[in-house]
């Protein structure tokens, strides 16, 4: 077995004749809680355990949306691999396919330009599940997504930054959409993080004197006729009741159609303005069990038999979001929770011994503890044993269950201290806006939205990928349209190359996706570049030219005229 | 007074009979401590105060170096300026202009497209120093500034993803350029991060099963004849051998002459092969400052009398890193230090609230406690009043002085958690890459370094901004040289409208600067514009000829066999 380099892999220390190699992908609950459990069986050399992940890190999951208000620091709720299981060799990598016949995994570590290849006799697939926002228009470039820990930094720091622009907002319309926060998805993630922002932002208010928690709107959308589909009626109604009371508006039977950065246009063709848009929807499988030939279920799992094997290819497993598990107890597959996932993990790695040694393997049974649903501060919802409990009392067992599975104990005093503080101080309100250097390059827009106005200051470079806009220009108070653009044209360039404000307005004639050059990027192709230079400077020199402008120079004097006007005005 | 958009800007609450309005640039120590020395002053409505500053938090300068280790988590040192200062009006803002002669200051806020307009009576400027690498080819964009908190959190996780990198890498030569790590400067701060990286760095090797701590190399470069020329010689050779004793290596007189992706090139020639670089020098004097008429050191600093006023400019003050402030104590000027830029601000607060009273202002005087200097885990050096102290002692001194200077209770709290369980547990490994999705657009090369080689997997678009570079190509192991390229002109679209492995090595025969596109928008802007498209492939098929190859299929037929070679071999 050999890299692509020509080099022997690492893997390779397990040789023909040494330990069997149980190669784990996935380092979420299914996958490390599988590493957890052979542990042993790696110290005593039974086994040669690999472990292979995207982040060298795992998530406790159900404490992200506590990242967002701030309850809990980020840090407090991941625990390096590493650590946690010294005896695995572990590589940070994505996975990149599944070579059955060879029974080796690719893998791509990141920005390496070269593939290495993993040799398993054991395979544990707990890739989980992804997120595919693609069949919305719009939705993957103007919503924040929920599955990461970065996902909920990037939220919690735009919420701050959303109150920051709308302290120094003057125009009311403006204020009011940077103040209004959608949740698209009302089941078990789209409720935490629509309780969690709404508690947020509402608190934070107190420190902005020029926002009230009044003006504040948080809205959740559900495409079902209920919220919470994964419990029972009852403590679903207390829960909306309870987010109803808290100030969030829900709307059944209520589905995203498309996104922009300025708003949410829903299904039935009304729009929401809203600067803040969480995708709480669009569960989908993981990219790489499309490649493998094993049965699927109607979601995308893999089929799985009772004893976590996937039947007809001998050392291949599932567990997790990934594989659809009969339920021995219930009717149907198991849940996708943490909950189940733990219990499955631990599961999987006694049949993968006893697979090694021979002897017979168990099925899996479980039945659930209960459902939990926290819905901010000091209430939540549960179902345990069959028995409802709400309020106060279901928020402190969720709290308290999830304490207990934290790994390691440096991390259960850690999230102790954060909750013990947060009933003693405010939440916090730092901007850590750490990818400020972070260009957009995409953008979508719908009908009749502006790009840019005549007059706002240069923004970038702009390709149009797909749709039409037209270019409109004032003169003395008179609006003229110029031209219209499409796939392929570009516009940006004059208040680039002559270093003013944008000489005309754009506005979308059709749903358009742009992509965007940053000027700092464009203006160092023109200056190294004579061929762009004067491809560019052509087609400004006849845009003047169409619209009237004898030269350069003059749009200088306009552009001067203007900003005189605007800062006597 | 009226904002760009004609509306009346929020200041404009203080108008004509109003009182005087005191606007502060800068939320680092001289700017916050003078708006908290002004709180009383503007909550009894005796002046109108407005504080701008790029972030919304004041950061604890001093405690920088320690997150880059984990021993504090990046929240606890820094504070919210709106919870801090409530009685002033905060904008979150860059500055871009002062204008003295309307007395007002143009702002703006991020990703707006319109200027702010803010008047003022007073004008603090506490804008700091900047950092300009500019003058190093390179060196902005392959080295790791530290100034920011984001700094600090990048270079930490980049320090992570280099072990994790290391741990499966089996070319020893890459290895041993994954474990070293530069920094180039051996003042105050470069000392520190030197220290912290090292401490950090050889114990976190133990977590990881293929890295060993001898492997670790920590180069300090500094380009004067000895480190710490803030302090005396007796605790700089100190600290000297402390840092060489915990296996740091030190190069006195040795200056960093460019930076690439691969190492560190030095003034006399010579080259360190180094994935990481830190950059403590090049501090340069802000940008805002220089459209001031007001007159200005050697060093760019604001010259400021006593009273810390600019002479001739009534109403213009300067406390800290931007000021020039005679030293009444000893000789010259106030060093930049936050012990001074906290005593400056107190007393400027007193000398704007005797301004606006019409009574007589008092001179600054201030001597200082010490200079201390931490030198990772339990070791520090310092001279408090004279005496010079070491080891940990002077570790023990530093911080709690450093604790006490936190604002806000519930920092003092959080960081001296944090510092007990550093004590009982071991530092956290866990590589947080928030920024994932962010894309490297600039890069740079030394002569005779690859951008890529032939059969590396597709990386984008590459365009020259400035230099040349060869391209060589191959065949049946014999090298030939194809082409030499220069600005303006473009590679990697082979690889990209193929979908097969790069078909060229490319090498830089100069110096190189490349603009780089991903592979994802590339691939959308040759869908979308069909004249980008038969540009693009009018000069692949003319190369493709040159190189002998008949068409596309055909590389695709080799790019088959190599990668079953590769496979096989």
């Amino acid at each position: 077995m050999v890299t692509d380099t020509g080099m022997p892999a690492e893997g390779a220390t397990a040789r023909e004749g040494g330990p069997p190699r149980v190669v784990i992908l996935g380092g979420g609950y299914g996958g490390l809680y599988t590493a957890l459990g052979l542990q042993k069986a790696a110290r005593k050399g039974r086994i040669h355990l690999t472990l292979i992940s995207r982040d060298n890190f795992f998530l406790s999951q159900p404490m992200l949306a506590e990242v967002v208000s701030g309850s809990i620091e980020p840090p407090h709720i991941v625990s390096p691999i590493r650590r946690l299981c010294p005896q695995s060799d572990f590589h940070q990598a994505e996975v990149e396919d599944i070579d059955l016949d060879r029974r080796q995994v690719v893998i791509r570590y990141p920005d390496q330009p070269n593939f290495r290849y993993i040799p398993f006799d054991h395979l544990v697939i707990a890739v989980g599940a992804s997120t595919d926002l693609s069949r919305i228009p719009g939705m993957a470039a103007h919503s924040f997504s929920f599955k990461t820990l970065g996902d909920a930094i990037a939220l919690r720091g735009h919420l701050i930054g959303v109150l920051e622009r709308a302290d120094v907002e003057e125009d009311p319309q403006r204020k009011e959409r940077l103040l209004t926060f959608v949740v698209a998805g009302g089941g078990y993630t789209g409720v935490e993080v629509a309780a969690e922002i709404n508690a947020f932002v509402r608190e934070a208010t107190g420190s902005y004197r020029h926002v009230e928690a009044a003006e504040v709107s948080v809205l959740l959308l559900q495409g079902a006729s209920r919220i919470l589909p994964e419990l029972d009626e009852g403590p679903a109604a207390f829960s909306h009741r309870v987010l109803e009371r808290r100030g969030i508006e829900i709307r059944l039977k209520t589905r995203v159609a498309g996104a922009t950065a300025e708003g949410v246009v829903l299904d039935d063709g009304s729009s929401i303005p809203a600067r803040t848009l969480v995708a709480a929807i669009g569960a989908a499988p993981n990219r790489v069990l499309e490649k493998l030939p094993c049965p699927r279920d109607q979601k995308g799992r893999l089929i799985v038999d009772s004893s976590l094997a996937v039947a007809g290819y001998p050392g291949l497993w599932s567990v997790g979001d990934c594989a659809a598990i009969p339920d021995t107890v219930k009717d149907g597959t198991c849940p996708p929770t943490a909950q189940y996932a733990i219990r499955e993990a631990r599961h999987l790695a006694k049949n993968i011994l006893a697979a090694v040694k021979g002897s017979p393997m168990k099925p899996f049974a479980y039945k659930s503890l209960g459902v939990f649903v926290p819905l901010g501060r000091f209430s939540g919802a549960a179902q345990i044993m069959g028995v409802n409990v709400s309020g106060l009392l279901a928020w402190w067992l969720y709290r308290t269950y999830y304490l207990f599975q934290l790994p390691r104990m440096k991390r259960k005093i850690q999230v102790f201290i954060d909750w013990n503080l947060e009933l003693l101080f405010r939440r916090d309100i730092v901007h850590l806006d750490i990818t400020r250097s972070q260009q957009t390059t995409r953008s979508h827009y719908e009908p009749g939205q502006i790009v840019f106005n005549q007059g706002d200051l240069a923004r970038g470079f702009f390709i149009i990928l797909d749709g039409q806009v037209e270019v409109v220009r004032q003169r003395e108070g008179v609006e003229e349209l110029v031209a219209t653009l499409g796939p392929g044209e570009y516009f940006g360039e004059i208040s680039l190359l002559l270093g003013v404000r944008h000489t005309a307005t754009i506005r979308a004639l059709t749903t358009v996706d742009l992509l965007i050059m940053n000027g700092n990027d464009f203006t160092a192709l023109a200056n190294s570049s004579a061929d762009f230079r004067d491809l560019l400077g052509g087609v400004m020199r006849k845009r003047l030219t169409d619209w009237g402008v004898e030269s350069p120079e003059e749009i200088h004097r306009q552009a001067e005229e203007e900003a005189t006007e605007r800062n006597e005005g």
